[in-house]
């Protein structure tokens, strides 16, 4: 199921995730990416990512493939992982396992940078950073 | 601008867009190109998807990059255009235009599905929609 | 702590629960509302609020007083309890504990209407929903 | 209409307020309320309210009475008027008209409350955030 995925969050869907017709709507698996996106950080030692430095993580991309229709009730476990570490950014995969339909419903990315809120650039991503990656995912990311 | 696109909305920003981070959050975009798809389905003549036939659109992949921070004031125009027309799918290029930044602000896309609602299969495009979308569309759409 | 409560449910703040202010924004505990007042209908059998009769719950009034700011991360248990059924509604008190605070975050009310979805009517609420509410609650209540 | 409130802004109502009932969902009110209550804030001079003497609103209470189901398309336009200004905080009342059903859908109330995030206590409310909102409203209010 969700092995590979070192990182997981667990939520049920709600009754209000649904929308007109009758299924959960687009949004709540992007907010669901979200949720185990700021996880995955605040693992990796959110701090190193914000004050006192005041570089931070922000989202430069999201992509969602939605293979399965989900409805209420159910409850979902949310996947993510690190598949690419790039120069001021890295590439998250989302996977979101059904209880009800024991499959995954949907799958996919988030591109996150490493912003530098006073100048509004990206930077480099930290060295600790990268290790503290390395060490979530048990593996070396090629620098 | 959007001069490109035959279907655009124009909305503000709301305040409760904006998350910790005090910029909008990254699902509030997601949720203006549910909406301006929805409007280009309605201008397609909604009912064709819909019943009685049973057959309806159905969102199989969006993405969106963020390029820039929004922040409550503004006032968003957001886009969407038909690139491609497959067998049984459409994908539409969506792009938000910020009034205060006179930018863009984030671009993406959706794949939408002609969906047998019944069968919970595919099915193909029918051929007035296909003719609708290259009416609003001002050209040809290879098959 | 909500030992009061015959329903409750339990649910994660998710860090984009929170506006700008930083704090959880106040729509968040309309929602956590919604979520265990569906759960509080679903163990009367929402069926028989449902069709084939086209009687169904309508949510006629919903209020909230914010006694404490809540953050990302806690967790909270929203209660739900039936304090007066009246001749087409009932109104439900609720409460939002906060395990990170150990105290009431929130608390407040719906009034939900027995609706004929046909006619567009309030419905005297039927006898076997009446009874339901009563051992849910382990009271009567007067009629 | 709501020519009684000084006021307004005017929204549309989008796809995605709906719910699985098919009609926009109680939260969407919440959130419409927001939006106006922050908008008469603006108008008040909302610096006042805020930094440098860390003095800002809080909402310590909402309410909603759903008279009418809302449903899309259709276009809002959500008004607020102050009743009434105690020592501390401060009553809002709203209404929302629909455009398509030339009618009030809902109404209700925000007490906002004028807080040290500091101290995190009430404040006394500032004698020129009275005077603002006497001026927009057009009347005095009891000291």
């Amino acid at each position: 199921m969700l092995e590979d995925y070192p990182v997981t969050i667990t939520l049920p869907v709600l009754w209000g995730d649904q929308d007109a017709f009758g299924h959960v709507n687009n949004t709540a698996c992007i907010r669901w990416f979200e949720s185990v996106r700021v996880r995955y950080l605040e693992l990796l030692g959110g701090g190193q990512l914000h004050s006192p430095t005041k570089v931070g993580p922000i989202l430069a991309r999201v992509a969602c493939n939605y293979r399965r229709q989900l409805n209420y009730p159910d409850e979902v476990t949310i996947g993510a992982r690190v598949e690419r570490i790039g120069n001021s950014s890295f590439t998250m995969q989302h996977a979101v396992w059904s209880a009800a339909q024991q499959a995954i419903a949907t799958d996919g990315e988030s591109v996150v940078v490493a912003f530098d809120y006073t100048t509004q650039k990206p930077v480099r991503i930290p060295a600790d950073l990268r290790a503290g990656i390395a060490q979530l995912e048990g593996r070396d990311f090629p620098s």
